[in-house]
Formats: C-alpha cells, sequence, structure tokens
C-alpha cells in the first residue's frame, strides 16, 4: 500500500531558524513536502499542490512498523503534542497522556502528531506562502475539510512508509479526525479512540463558530484575509473570538468553581469596565496569550472544517453505513459535563457503531470540567486509554518492547 | 409616601419630533424630568442629576391607585412593551402577555414600563446629552446597578403619586429588577413575578458578557467610548456582540429544530466563509438588526449592572436575609431548556424565600425554547401569571373594573 514517493523529502527544522515564520519554516518540527506530482485533493474539487505537512514523531517505529499512534490535534493544538512548543515555551499539550510510561507510551509506541492542513504551525494553510505569488495564501488557500485533513495524514503516512496504524486518537476536531479515519480508511486503522467529538457539528457549535469568524472579520486589522500582506494583524478579533470560545470549553461548574463572583486583586468593584472579576482577566488573559501564537485566518480555516463535518451526509444521512462492517477498534469516551460535545453525540456514534457491527467500548467519564477534560488531569481518562490501547496492543501482536 | 416632587414634569413626546435623538427625546413615549433637587443616589457613590426616565402607560390608573403594575425589561428591551415600537415598527416586546384581555390585563391594571436608567431609549444613560458639557456622556456617565435601575423607577412612582404598585413582573434583566424591588421595597410591592432569572450573576455569564463588552471595544469605531461625539458607530462590534448573546438566549435543541445543519438558499457547501448554513444567516441578521435601535455603550452598561448584580452580597451573603418577613407574594417562574438563567438559580431563589417565611409559587416551565421562552408564545406561562394576578388582586381587593 505504500506508494513510493521520491518527491516527499523530509528536512529538520530547528530553532537556529528563528524568528523565521513558523508558517513555512516550524521550528522543532519535521516538514514532508509534496511535490507536483502528488496534489492534495480537496473536498472542495480543487488540487492543492505543492503543500507540507509539519509534524513531530515520539518513540520509534519497529521492523514491522506496526506501533505507530497517530494523534490528532483540536483547533487551536498542533503537532507539540509531548514536547516544549516553540512558541509559547510551555509543555506539550497531552504530556500528561503521551510519553515515556504514560498511557500512550513512548517506549512502546511510535507517536506521530501532524499540525492539520490548514493550520499555522508549518502545514500547508492561508499563512503558508503560496508558490505562485511568493506570498502568503490569505484568502486563496483553498477551503478545506476534515476529510481533507485526514486525506493529507494519510499522504504523510505513505511518505513515511507506514500502511496501517496502530491506533488514531484525538479529542474534539481531533476526534472529528479519528472517525474520519475509521470511515474512510478502515483498512489502514486497527483501532481509534474519538474523545469529547460527535459525528457532525451541531447548530449551536456552528453559530459559535460564526461568531468568532465574524469577530474576526470585523476587526479592520483583518484587511480582508490580507493581514500579512498588508503588515496587520487582527489581534483584537482573535482575541474576542477565542475569549468567547473559551467559554464553550468549560462548563458552568467549572467556571464557577475556579472563578465564581471573586474578584481580581481588589475587595470591591470599581464601578467601571475593568476586569473587576477574576473570570474576566482570565478570560483577557486567554484571547491575548492565543493571539501571539495563532493565524486569524487559519482559524477561519478550521472553524470551517468543523462546521461543514458530517459524517452521515456523505453516507445518504445513515451514519451507521459509514462503519458499515468495519474492522476497527473503537473506543468512543465522552465527559458528562461537555456541554460544546454532549455526550449524547458520543452515545449517537456508539448506537450507528452497534448498528454497523463494529466493534466499540464506550466510556462516559463523570466530571465537571467541561470539554476542556480531555487535555486536563483526568486519570480515568489515562486509564481507560491504557487500558484500551494494552488490549489493543495484545490483539495486534505488540509486544512490549519498542522494537518487536 | 409620595413626595411632592416640583422638579419633576412630564412631557409627551411624539413621532413628529423624529428623527431627532431617542436617546434624549424618545418617540411615543412619556418623560420624567428630575431636576438638581431630586438626583438619583446610586451606588457607586455619585449623585446623578439631572436625570429623566422615559416610560410608557397602558390601562388607566383606578381611583385608589391600587392596579399598577410595574413591568421591567430585559437588557436589549425598552419601555415599548405593548404598543408598536417607534424605531423598529414591530409589536411590543411583551404584547403577548400585556393588552386588552391579556394576562397582564390592561382593561383591568395600570400597566407603566420605564427605560432603564443607562439605556438609549430616552432614559438618561451614556448616549444622553451630558447638560454640563451639552455633549453625550459617553463612558462619563456614572457606571450603574440593577438597584440604581430600582431606585430611578421608585422615583418615577413617586412622581405619579403611586405608594404601592400592585404588582412588579420582568425576565431576565428584568426578573433582576423584580428582585430588587421586593428586596429593597418591600413595602411598596404586593406581588412579584420574576421570571427567568437569577438573585445573582453567574461566572459564566460574566463571561459571556465580557466577551460581548471586549467585542463592542475591539472595534475602533467605538473611540475610547467616544463615538457619539466623533461621528463613529461601532456597528461591527455591537453586532458580534450581539451575536453571540443571542446563542446564549435559545437552547441547543431549539437551534436545531430551528436550523439544525440546513443551508441557505443553496443544496450544497459554498466552501467559502459566505453563510452557507441557515443559522449563520440567522445570526447575521440579529447582529445587524440590532445595531439599528440600540447604543453600543448602553449595551457596557446594562451588563455591567447584571455582572455586578448579586443580592446576597448586600445581605451577609445570606440570600433569605433579603426577604426577611417579607410581605409580598411571590411567583417565581423558569423555563427547564433555560442554560442562561437555569432553573437552579430559581429553586435557590424559591428555598431563600421560603427561608425568609415568604409567600411563594413557583413555576418550573417544561420547553425547549431556552431563556428567551419568556418572550415566546408560552401557553403555560400566560396561564400562569393570569392565574397568579387573579388571586392576588382578589387579596388586594381589586374587582374587575380598572375604576376601583
Amino acid at each position: 500500500m505504500v506508494e513510493a514517493n521520491l518527491s516527499a523529502k523530509t528536512s529538520a527544522k530547528t530553532d537556529d531558524l528563528s524568528p523565521t515564520r513558523d508558517s513555512d519554516h516550524p521550528r522543532d518540527s519535521l516538514v514532508a513536502q509534496f511535490g507536483a506530482d502528488r496534489p492534495l485533493k480537496l473536498d472542495a474539487g480543487i488540487a492543492l499542490s505543492p503543500f507540507q505537512i509539519a509534524y513531530k514523531t515520539y518513540g520509534q517505529l519497529n521492523a514491522t512498523k506496526s506501533n505507530a499512534v497517530l494523534v490528532c490535534h483540536a483547533l487551536t493544538g498542533d503537532q507539540h503534542v509531548a514536547s516544549v512548543h516553540p512558541v509559547t515555551k510551555k509543555n506539550g499539550w497531552w504530556e500528561t497522556l503521551i510519553g515515556s510510561g504514560r498511557p500512550i507510551d513512548t517506549e512502546r509506541y511510535f507517536v506521530i502528531c501532524a499540525n492539520v492542513v490548514g493550520g499555522c504551525m508549518g502545514s500547508s494553510g492561508p499563512s503558508s506562502t503560496n508558490t505562485q505569488t511568493g506570498k502568503p495564501w490569505g484568502l486563496e488557500f483553498p477551503v478545506i475539510t476534515i476529510r481533507d485533513m485526514v486525506r493529507a495524514q494519510a499522504m504523510l503516512l505513505d511518505h513515511l512508509g507506514i500502511d496501517q496504524l496502530f491506533a488514531v486518537v484525538g479529542g474534539s476536531m481531533g476526534g472529528m479526525q479519528v472517525l474520519e479515519w475509521a470511515a474512510s480508511y478502515p483498512q489502514r486503522v486497527f483501532s481509534v479512540l474519538p474523545i469529547a467529538c460527535s459525528t457532525r457539528h451541531s447548530a449551536q457549535n456552528i453559530a459559535f463558530h460564526e461568531v468568532g469568524r465574524q469577530a474576526v472579520m470585523a476587526d479592520p486589522e483583518w484587511r480582508g484575509g490580507r493581514y500579512l500582506i498588508e503588515g496587520a494583524n487582527p489581534r483584537r478579533g482573535l482575541a474576542v473570538a477565542r475569549m468567547g470560545a473559551h467559554i464553550t470549553y468549560l462548563s458552568d461548574a467549572a467556571l464557577h468553581r475556579k472563578f465564581g463572583r471573586k474578584f481580581q486583586d481588589r475587595t470591591n468593584p470599581t464601578f467601571s469596565f475593568d476586569a473587576d472579576f477574576e473570570v474576566e482577566s482570565y478570560l483577557r488573559h486567554q484571547g491575548s496569550s492565543f493571539v501571539e501564537r495563532f493565524d486569524a485566518n487559519s482559524y477561519l480555516y478550521l472553524t470551517r472544517a468543523m462546521d461543514y463535518f458530517d459524517i452521515a451526509a456523505d453516507h445518504d444521512d445513515v451514519l451507521a453505513n459509514a462503519f458499515k462492517n468495519s474492522p476497527v477498534r473503537f473506543c468512543v469516551i465522552s465527559f458528562t459535563s461537555d456541554w460544546l460535545f454532549p455526550t449524547a453525540d458520543s452515545r449517537a456514534i456508539v448506537h450507528a457503531l452497534n448498528a454497523a457491527g463494529a466493534r466499540v467500548s464506550f466510556a462516559e467519564i463523570k466530571t465537571d470540567k467541561g470539554h476542556d477534560a480531555f487535555l486536563l488531569d483526568e486519570p480515568e481518562l489515562f486509564a481507560i486509554v491504557r487500558g484500551f490501547l494494552d488490549a489493543a496492543a495484545k490483539a495486534h501482536g505488540l509486544t512490549n518492547g519498542a522494537g518487536h
């Protein structure tokens, strides 16, 4: 199944290239480049070429290439899943789950995490250079879908010479990719763990995304999407978008527990529009730190991809048809207080998988942390992921060492 | 209890004054003006003077002045509760509930609805003219609270010579005012109906409001709040704020039922950032129509007033203390699918009222329409309001005619 892919080459980029734009030259990342002979065929009917995918790997690929785990990142995540982020200098976004001795054990598995196409950390996206013009794509970049992201990941696997993944794991938008992997490439995945996600974006979720996009586009510094060319940056609009989205990642209970009505560095209201309340100060920080590391147009593209996501629509509106007689092992995980992707959405996935005759286990984790629980210290999540992968590894003939 | 109020005078404003600014000269409204001898003493420690309150009345005040019902409007409402709005030309926002033969029957009750202080439909607020400078107040207007709104309403009642209200009714921010009426002026209200509200704004609600404010303030046309003086208008920022808030007024189920993932005037995605989905188109319309009738700074002030609202904090953090031995009859109403002011908040009010020994009835209405249910065609709501007021009227010695 692995095709010869002579045009794709891997180049390591390191910190000493900074401060080059991470969009084209991602720091601390590997980059797979796909030339004119290897276009990415998009759902929009466009062939994107050339393009590149930035990625990271952790652990060692075994001799039979049977221990690869693909991790799919969420809307604002990237490939720096288990190592320090080159921009923020913070730990990898899933270091609690992935690493030596962790549930996704890099002593045992070869972990791959790629920046999605449309992203802004080195995979081709609106902030990348359009080789035809020598300028950033901006809105000339084609609109992409979750399936396009997965197609690009499949091409990366070809490039790496990996036929089949042992597992695909991801939460939120990452979970959508996981489901799409199972639907589009059932023979190329042994097991999948879609977490805190859905097979289609709800009207409420589309609505929240649309508000975020309007916030970005309302900022005059967005310049019709040409801000990189014109030396501008819609920081304020993107910050507002992030603030609004961030509320949806937390539960009402978590916000109450963390902040309640506590004042920030004061005992009485100031009767002003300062950030009197801790929760206001926290949100403002979320907004301002986000714009340091994320591209506004990428935010538009990735939210749009999520909105378009609807697996059933691609299968005669019958979700079970997407997974009919699937050989894949599923482990569906949801969180009780997640109101962005309610646990009912995960139940719907499980019902469809049952109807399709697929092998599925389902864990609904009780927590008040909301959607973001998948990124937080959730011992039950860790135990479930470890247990499911252990059993799958056994079934897959993987022993404990990485070299087998 | 009614004080002589020689400085307050009432002037009727009519359509022929248009297109004057409604902020100072509201169309189709009455205006009570309060001079230097009648300042509004604000929670911020400032005496606002002069100031004015725009209001509407419906029905006739009876001879004993015992049939007055005060209706308190929500964040983006105004005094045009039961008659055509002079700007939008739409029906009054609560015409389903208030009018001849309606649950709040204007053949029987004298209905008063006043624009809140801080508003933009004729009561003093940030878009009003500061008489000291001859220019719109902008951010020089003092920050106001729910209690300040209620104080101004009490002064309006003095002006109208009304000692005691038969009832105070309102939903959302209007419900907060209703609760504040019961807490601050228990002798001046016979009965109250707080609907879809809370005794304090939650962290999540503060967070949503803060995002809305940031959206307004991020718009360069806001000009640090001086847009009216500088001939600008932060339309886009205010529209984004409204779009985000509007999502919180509806339930996930209502959005799904109304829009689902239906496309707007097309059968396939356009692979663009157009409003492909009906829900996007709907939200954009909500945003753009809102800015035609609302002032951006008023939006900041009124959201802030809601954020500051916390009745218990004013009573040693014991909610029951706010209503101790209250003679007021309470009818607390909530909606099961309201996630902005969850029904649990209303239960907390009821528990506090029980602890305070107050007379309370509670109705939790089952609906999937979300917070906005209080403004919609909800037969159960109408029946409950009618029944509660009928019983209260009997207890208050009100007969069916308006003249008694």
